[in-house]
């Protein structure tokens, strides 16, 4: 939660596989009100993208052939302080999914250059307790170990794989390399949070 | 939960803004099935809402220019004791929303007028621990303090606005007075429950 | 959670009361990835229920006069290890709403002939804490008592007919006997949770 980075390497593993022309709403905005961001829409590869320039689309960004980022200058009649979900980013995302953008005014997105390509770090905790990171699995050897709060980690391909209460890693539906236990609240070990370092052991 | 009051200030805040013809359906019942309620649609400057007439509708009537508050005649083929959501005023309101309504049963609404016109208690703790109360915000001076369950609250305009971590009271985007943590959840504060009492200090 | 057989019951109640051709996508499968299961769609009396054959429609083809049920062939371009929700029924599901579904390859049910036909066990806790069991409440006596993990429950029409914080068991609006506490958690009563035995009493 509250956090750009992380969400930067979710939207780029979530987003993919949709058809082209698809229009993600994206807005993990902990500075909103504040005016310290811009309102973008970026096209990356036929795809809009839409909330604020703080790092959400550096990753997507980075792995796109082609992107073009556009200031947002339209302006609700109202503007609530804290909620620019509704009121801002909704209707636009609803106008590129009808009658496309063109946003005139070209901006220079915000670079986040010394962020990583793959983030080795626990970037989300799902309903289940599922803790992913921000590894692209693939990049992973499967038999490798992962280590994360002092806790160890053997590969499995599936929940069915590992006797019932184990804790295992596997490439998730999303190709992130994920930290969960079969019929279990991974999240739950001690140490297993947003931000916790996930190191990956030959 | 469980509480017409508190959902009648909740009503009042929410439904403003959408485009006239809008249905509301709602339903905080907790005498649902004991025939103490009669189940109304209530017609306010053009919108509807949908539901028992247990107080849940007083503030927007009391609020609007015009209302017309209609017996709900109709029966569906099987009610349930306990889920007149889904069986009743679900049906009705997608019935409001797409053919009008004209309930020929005119009823006097049942009034709640020892309640005021804005309810200085926490009606509602959302996802986050925000804890909403029943005051509107514009009645009240920005730089006013905010006491609740002996904890005090300065204003700021944005979560942004205050450090991490930081308690505070703001105009939130439906127009309450609501008290927040940047980056953390208000209503883990000792009293902060819904019915706590909520004092503006000058 | 986990638990085709409480499912199995859930579906089965749940289900009742859709319009012939509604179409379910149930999907509880801890074996998912591990090749156990034969994907299937099970046409029962008109509607379609989709999902891996691992007992989840046990109930539901038992208590139907006309029952077909197909193996899935079809594959997506990719099927994620551990997601056939979204990548195998979820597409088989909007095909059999949108195109119906002619299974050319008709395959034996597995049967779970040993399942009761109503379930004396809590088979779900929803959101507010009430303890659904798999008994047809139709098939108790309304005057009964039922007890479950050591507590006793007596019955009434619906939550107002109790003081607040009173267990009691009702008739549930799917028609299942459900355990539950007026504006309270009854699942916060020591021993509540699935699989927990459900005692009916004369």
């Amino acid at each position: 939660m509250w956090n750009p980075k992380s969400t930067a390497y979710l939207i780029a593993a979530y987003s993919a596989g949709f058809p082209q022309g698809s229009v993600f709403f994206c807005v993990v905005d902990p500075d909103v009100g504040s005016g310290a961001r811009t309102p973008v829409v970026v096209q990356c590869d036929g795809n809009y993208f839409v909330g604020p320039d703080n790092g959400q689309f550096e990753i997507i960004r980075r792995r796109a052939a082609q992107t073009r980022t556009s200031r947002i200058t339209w302006q609700p009649k109202e503007l609530s302080a804290s909620f620019h979900g509704r009121d801002l980013y909704a209707p636009i995302s609803a106008r590129c999914a009808t009658a496309g953008f063109d946003g005139l005014e070209l901006v220079e997105a915000t670079r986040f250059e010394d962020w990583p390509d793959d983030l080795a770090e626990i970037v989300y905790v799902d309903h289940y307790g599922n803790a992913m990171s921000g590894l692209r699995a693939e990049l992973v050897a499967r038999d490798a170990h992962v280590n994360c709060a002092a806790h160890q980690f053997a590969s499995a391909a599936t929940f069915a794989k590992v006797p019932r209460g184990t804790a295992f890693w596997y490439c998730n539906s999303n190709g992130l390399l994920e930290l969960a236990v079969n019929q279990g609240h991974a999240a739950q070990m001690p140490g297993l949070s947003i931000g916790a370092p996930v190191h990956v052991i030959r």
